[in-house]
C-alpha cells in the first residue's frame, strides 16, 4: 500500500551520504509500504530533475544535511548517522518514532536564514558561515571590516561570520557566543587575533558589511572552499531554509545535548 | 547674555559626581556667559523638583551618567572626567568643542533601551546590565534560565544579563562578545561556571526570560545592590534614553578608542 502524505499526494526523497548507503536503504525500505518515497539519491550527485516531494530525509551528519539543502528547495528531515547532528532531530535507530511523524505529519518548521556573500561577481548562501582564512604558509591578514556603524580592523588568521546558526559551529570553537537561531544578527568571530581582540562582535541582521582583506584569502562558505578573494560584501538574504522537527524538539535541549551547554550539572535545585 | 537653545527656550542643566566639583564649575564658568544654566546639582542628590531643560550635561563618569539617566528624563551630554567613558564624547579639556556643538545644535541621538527586570513586585530598568551574584562566602548556586525557546541550567557564581550597552562592561570582562548597541538581542553570561558553560547565550529582545536561583542571591542593577532574589524575570522595556553625541561620533571608533578592540594594529595594509 503506498500512502500519500498530504498536500497534494507528493511523496518523500531521500539524501544520503555515500558511506551511510546502508544505513539509508534500511531507512527507505522501513518508509517504501507506506509511503511514495519518490527519489533516493547519494547527496554528492547532481540533483537536476529531481521529482518534487513534500521532504527530503537525509541520512548522514550535518555537513549531508548542508549540503542537501543547498541543493534542493524542499524541507528536510534530518536522520543522524553522522557525528553531532545539529540539522538532525532523529537517529537512525528511531524509525518508527519517525515514521508515526510522518503518518501523522506531526513535525514543526525550524526556519533558518542564510548570509548572502558576494565576491567577484559572485553570490553565494550560507547556512553556518562564510570563513575568509589564510593559508598555512602565508602571513597574518590585516582585514578590515566595513559598516553603517562604522568600521573595525582584525590582524588575524582569519574571519568567521556566522548566522545564529553557524554560532554553534566554527565560531563557538573559535570561542563565540551562542545565539538563539531567532536572533536578528550575525556576528564575526577573528581567528588568531593580534593581540587580544578575540571576542565576537555580534552585528544586526540589517546591516551589510563589506570585508577587505590585505591579501588573498580562501573564502569557505559553510565548510567549502570556494575562491580566493581580497574583499567580499555580506548580508542577510532573504532565503531560508526549512527543517522538519517533532513536535517536541527545542534549540535548547539541541545545544544541551549535543555540546553539554546549558545542562543541569548537580542535582539539589 | 543669556542665550537660550532653541525648542521652546530652555536651558541646560549640570550634573557632577562629587570628586569632580571642581571641574563641573569650570564647565558651569564656561557655559553660564551663553546658556541659561536652570541647574547644578551633585549626581547623588534627589532630584526632585529640578526645573526641566533641553540636556543634561554630566561631569564624571559613565557611573554618573547612569545614575543621572536613570533619575531624570532628559537627554545626556556626557563630559569625562572619569575613567572609561563609553557615555562621553567630550573630555573636559573640550570645553570649547562642547560650546561650539551646543550653540549650533550639532549632536546626534544615540538612543539604548533598558531592560526591565521584575522581582517580588518591584520593578527595576538596567542599562547595562542586571547581575545575579552569590555572596563570596555562599556556595555555588544553580541557576534555572526558562524562556520560550527553552531552559538552560548554569552552575555558576553568578549570571549577568545584559544589553547590547552593557555587552562592553561586564559581561565582556566574563568573556562575553561585543555588541553594536542596536542589536535587538540581549545576553547572559555565566560567571565562573562549571565545567565549561563559560560562552554567553544571546537572545531575542523579544524573549520573556525568567531566573530562578536556588539560593537567595544579591541582585545587582547597573552597579547598584537592591537585594536579594531567589527569582527575576527579564524583558526588554519600552523605556529608552538619549546620550547627545557629536555628530562624527559612531561607536567603532568609541570601542576602538576605550578599549583597542577592532583597533588597526599594523601598516602597509
Amino acid at each position: 500500500m503506498m500512502r500519500n502524505i498530504g498536500e497534494g499526494s507528493r511523496g518523500l526523497g531521500i539524501s544520503y551520504r555515500r558511506d551511510y548507503e546502508k544505513e539509508a536503504l534500511i531507512v527507505y525500505d522501513t518508509l517504501r509500504v507506506e509511503f511514495d518515497v519518490v527519489f533516493f539519491i547519494e547527496s554528492s550527485q547532481p540533483f537536476d530533475n529531481l521529482p518534487s516531494a513534500r521532504a527530503v530525509i537525509v541520512v548522514g551528519g550535518d555537513g549531508t544535511v548542508l549540503r542537501t539543502l543547498k541543493k534542493i528547495q524542499l524541507p528536510v528531515i534530518g536522520v543522524k548517522a553522522g557525528r553531532l547532528g545539529f540539522f538532525s532531530s532523529y537517529h537512525v535507530n528511531e524509525l518508527e518514532k519517525l515514521k508515526f511523524d510522518l503518518l501523522n505529519w506531526r513535525f514543526r518548521e525550524d526556519r533558518r536564514w542564510l548570509l548572502k556573500v558576494e565576491c567577484n561577481g559572485r553570490i553565494l548562501y550560507a547556512l553556518n558561515d562564510a570563513v575568509l582564512q589564510k593559508d598555512v604558509d602565508q602571513k597574518i591578514v590585516d582585514f578590515h571590516v566595513r559598516m553603517q556603524d562604522g568600521t573595525f580592523d582584525y590582524h588575524a588568521d582569519g574571519l568567521v561570520i556566522s548566522t545564529p546558526t553557524g554560532s554553534s559551529a566554527y565560531a563557538l570553537a573559535l570561542g563565540g557566543p551562542i545565539m538563539l537561531p531567532n536572533v536578528e544578527a550575525f556576528e564575526i568571530t577573528p581567528m588568531a587575533p593580534q593581540f587580544l581582540a578575540t571576542r565576537s562582535l555580534v552585528i544586526p541582521s540589517s546591516e551589510n558589511v563589506v570585508v577587505n582583506a590585505s591579501d588573498p584569502v580562501n573564502l569557505v562558505v559553510d565548510g567549502d572552499v570556494v575562491a580566493k578573494v581580497s574583499s567580499i560584501a555580506v548580508s542577510k538574504s532573504e532565503h531560508e531554509i526549512v527543517l522538519l522537527r517533532p513536535l517536541e524538539y527545542d534549540f535548547s535541549s539541541s545545544i544541551k545535548e549535543k555540546i553539554g551547554y546549558g545542562r543541569r550539572i548537580l542535582n539539589g535545585y
